[in-house]
């Protein structure tokens, strides 16, 4: 077999979740990293072997051919990363996670990669990603209804970038807790900077935009040692919906997972790179693509086994 | 909006919830019911208001222009109503759910569908069906661990078909209990023939091959009533999976579903109908479908929406 050959763009935490789940596939191969020239070099062991370099032009130099790009730097550089791969004739898929743009980008990329002829999967994680899935199928199961999707107790990666912008704050971990109704509230541990005032702290996060609609709590860390002793990569989420199929109500529906989340996200995106293989030219999302496609091997062993 | 005109091919209970849940659909309607030629003319009200017809060739002198064939009679005879609805130039649909048999049935299927230019959907229920899907979802999202599909607490249709099948036998209800793993017993509810002695229809269920391998139960009532008022139509399904992301283990998945077991199946057939207006000739299951092809309105606000 032939394996597809993938290269991870950017090594933080689900780079190297990626380059561990492309490991662990026995269809697909990860030919190297692409990193910012100022990381390469740095991180050796998350590259578990392979090599980097600090652009596409360099990997192709030294021989490599990869098929599909998967990208998992910050989502605000998503949009133009993939457009540059897609030009250059490889495959993207990424996990994008800004929700009100994933129509305009998934718009832009469609264009994008029918020009090259090629495919892009984007908003390939768990949320949205297969979350995005399920809300589909519920849908399609119970068309009148009301879905919840609760997440958590887990460390939202927004809401910790928003707080460590925050004047004051040197750095944070905000928690999302599930108080029902696909509500949350918010537990932030903030690490301040010297001088600042708590209270202050207090102030601006309760009136920062991500903050503002939702409950708050804001814990104070001694240090970095104690910031950290909380990072870790826990999540979860409980979907629920009530709704009726046909004139038929109550009927209940939930999907309920607790994971570790960087290694589900790299999962999923892996998955999307081997779809990304068996599709027409032109952007998708989780919810444009038959399940089938996300699995190795053969379809008709995967209708005997799983249908 | 053209609505996609549906035929109902049986009038059993899901046939019942089809028409049903067409009239609860925006964009389909129900042009005519199919029934058996001695059916035809009974159990008026659940025709809410249709023709029935004896047959195709008599819906469509009466003027019905239908598009997609809900084929809702006996898995047994799936595969020749689909193959002559097909062969007439009807999309067809079907919850087909004789697992062994289903990939032999889907490439059958698939041949016909092509010859007419036609698209059929088949094993269109919950199980096989949306359960199928989620199967799919969760080995893409955790590609090494066990899934365990744990039925009911609620009635099998196959099972009690089989029940009533044995000698002595005049009719039961067999309910599906979850032990765990997996695995089920069976509570087998009878009402025996004049004169057939209780023992021996324990020991014939107990040798049956549907009962062989589960702990079984049977209890007898007294008389038709009896076995009447344990008759609803609730079921459920609790589909639990652990297994790794990548390298990552303790990846927790489940979904757990309670519902009107033919108002859902009936659902997903019209979802499926549906989809099928929108897929290339050809056969499919529900894991070759994207899920948004199964929603009522556009792609883009679906996107929006759900992702």
């Amino acid at each position: 077999m032939t394996k597809t050959a993938v290269l991870v763009h950017g090594l933080g935490n689900i780079g190297k979740a990626v380059i561990e789940a492309v490991e662990a596939s026995p269809d697909m191969e990860c030919v190297g990293v692409v990193r910012s020239p100022s990381s390469v070099g740095t991180k050796k062991n998350d590259l578990r072997g392979l090599a980097d370099y600090p652009g596409l032009n360099a990997l192709l130099k030294a021989g490599a051919k990869p098929q599909v790009a998967v990208i998992c730097g910050p989502s605000r550089l998503v949009p133009e990363d993939a457009a540059r791969y897609l030009a250059a004739g490889l495959n993207t898929v990424d996990s994008f996670d800004i929700h009100d743009r994933i129509p305009d980008v998934l718009t832009a990329m469609d264009g994008q990669a029918k020009a090259a002829g090629r495919v892009a999967v984007t908003a390939a994680g768990w949320d949205p990603g297969t979350d995005s899935v399920l809300r589909a199928l519920f849908e399609a199961m119970t068309p009148v209804g009301v879905t919840f999707t609760n997440f958590g107790r887990g460390r939202s990666m927004g809401h910790s970038v928003a707080a460590r912008a925050i004047d004051g704050v040197a750095d944070a971990i905000s928690i999302t807790i599930p108080i029902g109704g696909g509500r949350h509230s918010r537990l932030v541990y903030v690490l301040a900077e010297a001088g600042a005032k708590q209270d202050d702290i207090r102030s601006r996060l309760a009136a920062d935009a991500y903050f503002a609609h939702d409950p708050l709590e804001v814990r104070f860390a001694a240090d970095a040692a104690e910031l950290a002793s909380i990072a870790d990569n826990s999540h979860g989420v409980l979907m629920e919906r009530i709704g009726a199929s046909g004139f038929a109500s109550n009927q209940r529906l939930s999907f309920d997972m607790r994971i570790d989340n960087p290694a589900l996200t790299a999962q999923v995106l892996v998955a999307a790179a081997r779809a990304s293989t068996r599709l027409q030219a032109g952007a998708y999302t989780l919810i444009d693509i038959p399940m089938v496609a996300l699995l190795p091997g053969e379809r008709m062993t995967h209708v005997a086994r799983l249908v």
